[in-house]
């Protein structure tokens, strides 16, 4: 489609969100409905248009990982199905009215949540964030621009048109808007029409994050890297820092908020230290350690890489496992803050005080006591879907659901104040 | 100083922040207590040195307005001082911890405060924006970067020394660092530091926030112009509609929250609007109106200049007022949305559902029903001192304040939850 008008696209959008920010939840409520209703209806259709994507990048010779994410299955169409049910759910944050005071003057102030307005996505490979984002924009009354890969882009448009059918009765359907068009060019003129859209969200990797950010005049809402850590203090409850260095390393090594680095109290007994790195070898993780730690485990049954400084803060979305020692709270600490990415962060301690100043002085969006990494989620976090895990410092940190898809505008009530 | 270092500056303002975001109130607020103490002890050296920037600046050929801006009279530093001593009193947001809630697993999940790290403040000319805005950082637990105008450089610069040396007992000097070169590049360098920054926030005329934006990957919390509106509902007390218009236009008029625009409902009967106009017109006021406007008063006393399209929209920051005409409120919501600059605008009117549609559909920083604009303000809302009022849609809407120059984290109390 060489006539693409992205000007008139965005035009469109900022026109709809206006009416989309001050309908009903009722109204919403019936549109993401019948989204789920117009998926179902259309599941044979999705799968088709879905398969030519699979075979046009089976012919571009994507890896089996990339087609993996790319494919549509009736589970997954299933599960998008009940994802959109489980958004219709969620409350409305829309409206809501906080820290509504008066003043001497009698001026009533409070602060009334509103929707951000355009929110701009840009992301790969997964069709599925067609309809998560778009949905969770639109029941939080935005309107949506979503540039999806080019390698789903058949899978993408067909979503979108379902989408806007389905709510065509209830809203205006450009909540919802595709760029229908690959042309690199216009992610760029897309992210310096600051005057039309309010946000950008980018979902992917580091590379298309940096671009975006770099490119950008529009606020963006980053989605880095996860480099979890785990410290385990010599105060730690030992079966519970087993328990749970192996689950935020195991249970799920491919996300972001699984364990990537294991900080060791030295004085933690010996055999303890064998037992816990034992187990998650016997798990099947690669430890890669400092040298203190491989001096200390020489005798032992474990099998020691050689940690270099690029480990630190490494993001190995796999089986491998960083391991540094640490003599006490202040060098963990100090060590997690240096080489994080303040995404999620725990520490494991029966020490009242350690667990305190753990919490107050790691800097990251979720810090843990006694806990693994791994609840770092919306739903886990009772905010129902997430629209991704922000570390940025601005907004949002950690898990935004729908209240961080709004922002309260201050509303005041009068009787004929002036001032004077 | 040729040998200014940016890039070891920004380190040092980031080594900072990590001591600075875990000090206690008592601490932050000994040391504001200091620069209070600091800036007494040394006006004389201050006007001494604020003289040469002046005299530098008369040379230069400023103009009498921006002359002004710089000047550091003693009745400015006594405000400086009692405005710190202000931001002393103020509650520490550093901490609070919000929405703390048990999960079905166990889990108690809640959301700390904590400073956004290290602002970027890039000004122009008025010197107390180095002490104000630096003493807010402060006390919620930010370092600060300033980077002022070149014509206020030695006020600057010696407010920044006697600030150093006035928490140097507290806290890391270097909580507050000034960029001790005017080198234009150095900002530019500046804004590509996110590695380091967390936020910029310009202050100054509508190019200055222009070039940050568009140059900046860090970001940016923009404070634009406001365009502020009023509309006189044809359901307005009338009484109250004059004292509130002209209290808007005519109290202050060269500030963001003056009226700049006024809409009027075509419904009230002429003689009112006629007595609106004369009365603002003898305030000094030169209305420039619509055609329907000029029209309607084209017997009366009233003189009507005419609105041209880019009227509408003009911060004029003086005595002139764009008036226009509509139908009712859809009609003056529309206009108002359209040219207004997401600031403040208020309706006057005695119907209830006019002023609930107006409070939910105007989409700006502040919405107002029936009072005066001009109390879009940080002391007016109770927030204590602001860093600026933000025409963004991301983490603050209108006047920034402590709380607003901070941000939950997340903290998570478990007792050995794993993830299933």
């Amino acid at each position: 489609m060489k006539d693409f008008d992205l000007s008139k696209t965005v035009r469109k959008a900022k026109q709809a969100s206006r009416k989309l920010a001050s309908l009903s939840t009722a109204d919403k409520n019936k549109a993401i409905e019948n989204i789920a209703v117009g998926i179902e209806k259309n599941r044979e259709k999705i799968q088709e248009v879905n398969k030519k994507d699979i075979r046009a990048g089976r012919k571009q010779g994507l890896s089996d990982a990339l087609l993996d994410r790319l494919a549509l299955t009736p589970e997954r169409i299933d599960s998008m199905i009940a994802g959109v049910r489980q958004i219709k759910q969620l409350p409305d944050p829309v409206g809501e009215v906080i820290d509504m005071k008066r003043r001497p003057n009698g001026l009533k102030i409070g602060r009334q949540r509103v929707p951000l307005g355009v929110i701009g996505i840009i992301y790969e490979s997964r069709p599925n964030v067609t309809v998560d984002a778009g949905v969770l924009c639109l029941k939080s009354g935005n309107c949506t621009l979503l540039r999806g890969g080019s390698e789903a882009r058949h899978s993408n448009y067909l979503l979108v048109d379902i989408i806007r059918e389905a709510i065509r009765d209830y809203l205006p359907v450009d909540a919802i808007q595709i760029l229908r068009d690959q042309d690199h060019s216009l992610v760029n003129n897309m992210l310096k029409m600051d005057e039309f859209i309010d946000v950008i969200i980018p979902r992917g990797g580091e590379n298309l994050i940096k671009m975006v950010a770099e490119e950008s005049t529009i606020s963006v809402i980053k989605h880095y890297k996860g480099v979890c850590h785990t410290y385990v203090s010599d105060q730690a409850d030992k079966k519970m820092a087993l328990d749970i260095c192996v689950n935020a390393k195991t249970q799920r090594p491919g996300v972001c908020n699984a364990m990537e680095s294991l900080v060791i109290n030295r004085d933690l007994p010996a055999d303890f230290i064998e037992e816990l790195l034992v187990t998650l070898q016997k798990a099947g993780v690669r430890l890669k350690a400092d040298a203190e730690m491989r001096n200390m485990m020489i005798d032992s049954p474990v099998k020691l890489e050689v940690a270099k400084e690029d480990d630190w803060g490494t993001e190995y979305l796999d089986l491998i496992l960083s391991v540094k020692t640490v003599g006490g709270l202040d060098e963990a600490i100090e060590h997690i803050n240096r080489y994080a990415s303040n995404h999620s962060d725990a520490i494991i301690t029966e020490k009242y005080g350690e667990a305190e100043r753990f919490l107050n002085e790691v800097d990251s969006a979720a810090v843990y006591v006694n806990a693994s990494t791994r609840f770092t989620d919306g739903f886990e976090f009772g905010l129902g879907a997430e629209i991704g895990i922000s570390t940025e410092r601005l907004h949002a940190r950690g898990p935004m659901g729908l209240r961080e898809l709004t922002i309260p505008k201050y509303i005041i009530y009068g009787q004929g104040q002036i001032r004077s």
